[in-house]
């Protein structure tokens, strides 16, 4: 910790005032840049206020019965409608996690046991059993989705416990096809994940348009004995940045990430009526904490600051949205200005498909220009060549960005510019100037 | 939020002041002592500080490899030494988990999946592989766990996934007894789980003794083919009140709660070098985070915390403890003075046994005194009958003091006061005064 305090951040422009420490004599600065929003967001001034209130006044056991644990009890209540608020869902409807992590892989568990508790009753029943008996559940998720969706699946279809197709994205669209989606539905299918946006191309995902072919489909095939397919949407990256309505998308489940958000570290699920209408089955078992869907003394404090981040949301997303827009936007147009010439490529710009407001993911072509290659000499800018979990994974272009049929030697160049709440105009000059003459050294 | 910043609570003491809130224009006002640390703790100053600070200076993303996300990363490196320190481990040995329900079930769950891998390469060798080929895994616990250690045991024999063997624990110590637990051994059996101290009667288990036993046993079962069977304690209510020593416990896992040690809501489990010398087989799959052991962005903040929190524990554990038992010991002498004539049975004091210094567990007796009657009359104390997840399970006894051989009609009348760091002699005689009227009143 010592090491941190020596160094001055600007928390709410989420720039780095970068100083020497006082200890060691050197007094160089150089003010960084930080336009990487999407890997993670500072957290917002008042959601600090909330969490450090918290902490002083609302340290007591949610679970206890005298007034100190009813207060805690309180400040979750609250928290749970204002993350319901922001999806447009019910305050039931929201399950406190970990994290996105948890959020993401607690759906996968539920939906596999959902199969195979669903398979014991119709072997038990009399009809349609050998439509799915004996079989392994199928999942469905894009090529595109995060590690905390695909490695789970992965595990299971390693493990022989679940069978899984990854329906690619568009060329064109960047999208996940409807089509490709519903073709790829089997008698065994149970889930349909496919995320909201995605994290490296911003290309936002019709959602909404599978959810009603997925429910027409269901309504056929619960009537003939076949389970029902869940549908889930990881909207990690649209929280904050766009309208997120459950009943708009027609989703089950739906996963909310804090730290993308300027909120806290912890995450939460929405569930369309846990363990009612939508099945839920728990991971862990405990002191019977979220309905027993999700055990462990809570977080108080940081279940207080992701309910403030979300109040956040509530109040002024749209003026969020504008301003990130109009940021990106000019980001887009000097970048193509400067580097018009020498060659630009826009990867997040496809006809037709709708975007992130804040997400450019460009490349700047021409050889020996490798995004890590570019940004490990630009001098203001802390940005990524994709997320952030992969930044130590070599020279080898996004995975996510070959999927979308971008060229090799394209990917390879790519970097991810994600721009936040505060970011200006100003630093939008400054961070192409410095792309500007690390592109000129290399 | 609102309705808590009218509240003035004092941290530091662990007291409640409650005041009516201004807007209602009342004023009454009645001081509120806490002893009910067994159920959580207020976060220490320091650590409060150290959230604070983290908040601010360290959002980056751990993962990111520019200077904000390396600087987290840094902080949650040290926080690990300081938690590897507190438990006499390696720092590799830690991994963060969101809290300790999360760190036993993890270890529930490795057990079951090291048995079955285990059984699948006896199987696919020669060599005794009748012995527990078709078998299930086999777990001891003992009968007084914490619901986050029984409950996912339960639900795996309901599954028929795993056999179970609850240990009793002795009438005359309130221990676990080691030659009842080796008794249950059986050649099937991959875990024994035994707290180290119990959260309701403070009674320390014999987990030296028990690990001791297990390892001569492990040499003859591994010699033999048989799995090994591996070592837990959840030592969730020993650490900041007590030594806590993995070399000399000899457990091959151990878990740690923040909240109980005026750290926060997150928690760590300690293994024995994980996935090298002891398995540990991850529940969630995402980024990459704690060595592929649990994804997921890191809490920095709260890490960052429960890093403090163990630094505080390494520095003054000693002084914590003798506090505490100074407390303790003038509490139950008062306890004694006021209540002995109408009858007073201390649940916590069995001869031969160590238990927690600021644990006391005693039933006033009469008819009409249950502990719950009692302390709703109390207008000072703020303390529990037992576990918080279980207050608001009616009126029945604990059912870990029934396990202890506690007769029901005194058990029915039990009540846990945990002192804190700060509970003082003064604290004590306001709070058995508030006792003596609250009796006289029934």
């Amino acid at each position: 910790m010592e090491k941190v305090q020596a160094k001055k951040v600007l928390v709410n422009k989420g720039n780095c005032e970068e100083t020497g420490r006082a200890g060691e004599g050197k007094m160089s600065s150089s003010r960084k840049i930080y336009m990487d929003y999407n890997a993670t967001t500072p957290l917002a001034p008042e959601v600090i206020q909330t969490v450090s209130e918290a902490m002083q006044e609302a340290w007591g056991n949610p679970s206890s019965s005298y007034t100190a644990g009813q207060r805690a009890k309180e400040i979750i209540s609250e928290a749970r409608q204002s993350l319901a608020r922001m999806v447009g869902g019910e305050p039931q409807d929201i399950i406190f996690t970990s994290g996105g992590t948890e959020a993401n892989n607690l759906v996968i568990h539920t939906a596999v046991k959902y199969f195979r508790e669903g398979n014991k009753q119709r072997h038990d029943g009399l009809r349609d059993q050998k439509k799915t008996q004996g079989t392994y559940p199928h999942l469905i998720l894009s090529c595109i989705e995060h590690d905390s969706v695909r490695l789970p699946v992965e595990h299971l279809v390693k493990e022989h416990e679940a069978e899984a197709t990854f329906v690619p994205v568009s060329k064109a669209s960047g999208q996940v096809e409807v089509d490709d989606v519903i073709a790829a539905v089997r008698p065994t299918t149970c889930l349909v994940s496919v995320m909201l946006a995605n994290n490296e191309t911003g290309i936002v995902m019709p959602i909404s348009e599978v959810s009603q072919q997925i429910q027409a489909l269901n309504q056929r095939r619960v009537a003939s004995g076949l389970p029902r397919v869940l549908v889930h949407t990881d909207a990690a990256q649209m929280i904050g940045k766009g309208r997120v309505d459950v009943q708009d998308l027609g989703v089950d489940y739906l996963s909310i990430v804090g730290h993308k958000f300027y909120g806290p570290r912890i995450g939460a699920l929405y569930v369309r009526g846990p363990g009612i209408v939508t099945p839920l089955h728990p991971m862990l078992f405990g002191g019977g904490q979220e309905c027993n869907f999700r055990p462990g003394t809570e977080n108080t404090p940081m279940i207080a600051g992701l309910g403030k981040a979300a109040e956040l949301v509530n109040k002024h997303c749209e003026a969020y949205e504008a301003h990130m827009r109009t940021i990106r936007d000019y980001l887009e147009e000097r970048l193509k200005a400067v580097f018009e010439e020498q060659g630009i490529h826009f990867s997040c710009q496809l006809k037709g498909s709708k975007r992130l407001c804040n997400t450019s993911n460009f490349s700047i072509l021409g050889s020996g220009l490798q995004g890590r290659l570019v940004l490990s000499r630009c001098k203001t800018l802390l940005a990524s060549v994709g997320a952030a979990c992969h930044s130590e994974k070599g020279d080898q272009p996004s995975s996510i960005l070959l999927s979308c049929g971008i060229p090799y030697h394209v990917a390879q160049n790519a970097l991810r510019l994600s721009v936040g709440r505060d970011t200006s105009k100003e630093d939008v000059d400054l961070i192409v100037e410095d792309l500007k003459q690390a592109v000129a050294q290399l």
